[in-house]
């Protein structure tokens, strides 16, 4: 296996496909498109008829390029005919993934009397009288505002605020679906950190909790700092501490699958120190572990040491470290002659990591897990879920700590954390923080 | 009938009452609770036993201390037991009246793919390279902000934004409930027109229409034209022009009801200023109508003089138009000898208006209507869905003009406009709109 890097299959196509409908031509067909490196999904059967058969075949590949190459490999060798092309992806975000509408139906006129005037005036009147009664009588208290300004999406960088709209449609769906929170995108149109706060802290009455995203590092600091001191609600920079929380809770799997303790004498590595290196270098010295970090930029340097953590280089990190975290986004970094034996390596970049799990196991690592294993859907709807629900101001350490604890307790074994899909996951982050504050 | 201020019955109650089962109980029950001012709605008979009777019966009532008083009147009068007392608005309050969420299930694993990383970001790069594009596949097409600062709220005044929500979630179902369009309240916690101006163009990216709702006057004229001078979005303050395109199919419809034509040498009469009267004032002039109106601001009048009107005292007013419309918020202002035989009169000050209907049609109006006629229900759902799907960048008058018209040609014969649950009048106000861009 090399380290050079590596592209995945990104795009997820369905091809409409007639082929003629004799023994063999479905896999002559996949083994051509498998050739020509094609990854082949779910394969529906649409119709069969005397002569052919028509079949809906979900496809992964890398690019439209390669797409194109497919097709017309299709063409030269089989008998087979794609009559349509459908991407899964962009078919999914048509008119958009989330839609905010009413909870209940309205049908007479009797219930316009109750839901807007006259009836309403006297719910505005009770929570101008009491204000904590907006909590109960509107849908602020189950309400998270994801706010982001776009400097920082995903791998692509600064896109800026439109274009990443269907990332915070995503999470708003994500909220919906694990933990029936109301999340509302909220788009700010600047890159001064200042008029993002001031921004924010304008409409922030309108939201229960304030959801940071993507935005870039070292200003999300600033400005997660500043809106929770500002703000009664509580505020969490999701690619930080979201990203933490899971990380937190993969690492405490691999110290059992590898039957070790958690104990304070253990030291973490963490590897880049951007937003997620940083909020994760700060959650496991919350937790009580060692953190040792590097990072080329004298800033993120300085703030590690700001928190109590140590600088090193990157040859000392892995020399020392029982557990390696790197976050840098730079492909291939970790070399397997740098692996400690035993050591215990998450190199959780996306797309591809800093060194692929199966080369670090190879190089005496005693666990090791990519990106894919650190989803922080299974952290920030819970956290949140549970912050509203007792009307926390912040979402501490220990929240976090907490959540990490749920999460890793449902891993199965040799997995680090659960599914996000898994039946008990979100409840049990909620019920471990709710129960600190019993 | 008099002039003096009158009460209507404003909170809508249920009684669950337990009546022994014998004839004539229920007719005593209900009269005692009659004789004592209250308005029976709704009765529902949820248990009929050998010796009693419960049902749940709607009450609308003045306020708690007339609850009270009709309990102890029942108490001592009749047999009959007051089980349990629900207030019907609050109920249909609790927990908020709108959610935002997904539009599409998400059950696997695949389906995260497609609507979230790594699929997402290939949407996210398309909007980068082809903004126009994130109006097909983000919910920004089909979305409205409702923005508001809670400084004018319904009659209520400035009860700050926080107390106006419930408010906004009524315009949010109303939205969704008619035209399918996904609103979003945003309470924008300043009173400074700038900073609000500011605020909500940072925002803006967002959402596809700008909703201004409940801003105090003066400032919603500048916050409104700065907004629209801004932003490439339709901006609209309601409390004005949907307001005021109700207002006109009103007009239109009581032209038609009183066999006269919509010439421009009709003489219309605004009295009162304000938002609504000078959101009115405009549209009608904008209609073609003469304009005179009356105001003790001086800059209320400066304002209709610059927009092409005529300032006048209260009672030339009143000697000289053909249709008067008042939205002063004092009740008994127009004395019935006020009134000129044959003349139309709007008076849709809420909840009680300048004269009673009855009372101009006494005094030799040819047609009286109050603010109940008065909807902007009617009105901004179809403007904003029209708006949106033709990318305008603007809700001009000719569009409200063009709802204005279709609103009044659903209007029963005696009636000035339709139910806002008419089967036809959302859609026929969004293709009358929609005529207009063909």
């Amino acid at each position: 296996m090399s380290t050079s890097p590596i592209r995945i299959p990104e795009e997820d196509i369905v091809l409409l496909i007639r082929n003629p409908h004799v023994s063999g031509s479905l896999g002559h067909l996949l083994s051509v498109i498998g050739d020509e490196g094609g990854l082949i999904g779910n394969i529906e059967t649409q119709f069969i008829g005397r002569e052919n058969s028509v079949r809906a075949i979900a496809l992964s590949v890398y690019d439209q390029d390669h797409l194109e190459r497919i097709q017309e490999t299709i063409k030269e060798q089989t008998e087979a005919e794609v009559l349509e092309v459908k991407d899964l992806v962009f078919e999914r975000h048509e008119g958009g993934k989330i839609h905010s509408g009413r909870t209940h139906e309205l049908e007479r006129v009797d219930d316009l009397r109750y839901i807007y005037t006259p009836g309403v005036a006297r719910v505005c009147r009770a929570i101008q009288e009491q204000p904590d009664l907006a909590r109960r009588y509107t849908s602020i208290g189950n309400s998270v505002g994801i706010f982001t300004n776009g400097t920082r999406v995903l791998g692509l960088g600064d896109i800026g605020p439109l274009a990443s709209m269907p990332v915070m449609e995503g999470k708003a769906v994500l909220y919906d679906r694990f933990v029936g929170l109301s999340a509302t995108p909220i788009l700010v149109d600047t890159k001064d950190p200042e008029e993002f706060i001031q921004t924010v802290e304008k409409v922030a009455p309108s939201f229960g909790g304030i959801h940071l995203e993507d935005i870039s590092s070292p200003e999300c600091y600033h400005i997660e700092d500043e809106l929770n001191r500002r703000l009664s609600q509580p505020v969490m920079h999701d690619d930080q501490h979201g990203t933490a929380t899971v990380l937190l809770a993969a690492v405490l799997s691999a110290l059992r699958e590898t039957g070790r303790s958690d104990d304070p004498s253990l030291v973490c590595a963490q590897i880049g120190l951007g937003a997620a290196g940083f909020g994760i270098a700060r959650l496991l010295l919350d937790y009580g572990f060692q953190v040792i970090g590097s990072d080329p930029q004298p800033d993120s340097q300085q703030r590690l040491i700001d928190y109590g953590g140590t600088v090193v280089e990157l040859a000392e990190a892995m020399q020392t470290a029982d557990v390696v975290v790197a976050t840098t986004g730079v492909v291939g970094l970790i070399k397997p002659a740098m692996i400690r034996p035993g050591q215990i390596v998450f190199a959780i970049s996306n797309p591809v990591s800093e060194i692929i799990p199966e080369e670090a196991i190879q190089a005496g690592a005693s666990f090791a897990a990519d990106g894919k294993s650190v989803n922080n859907a299974l952290a920030f709807p819970g956290l949140f879920k549970a912050a509203l629900a007792v009307q926390s101001t912040e979402i501490s350490s220990t929240m976090k700590i907490a959540a990490a604890k749920a999460i890793s307790a449902l891993a199965d074994q040799g997995e680090v954390v659960p599914s996000v899909f898994h039946p008990d996951v979100h409840e049990d982050v909620i019920q471990a923080v709710l129960k600190l504050f019993e």
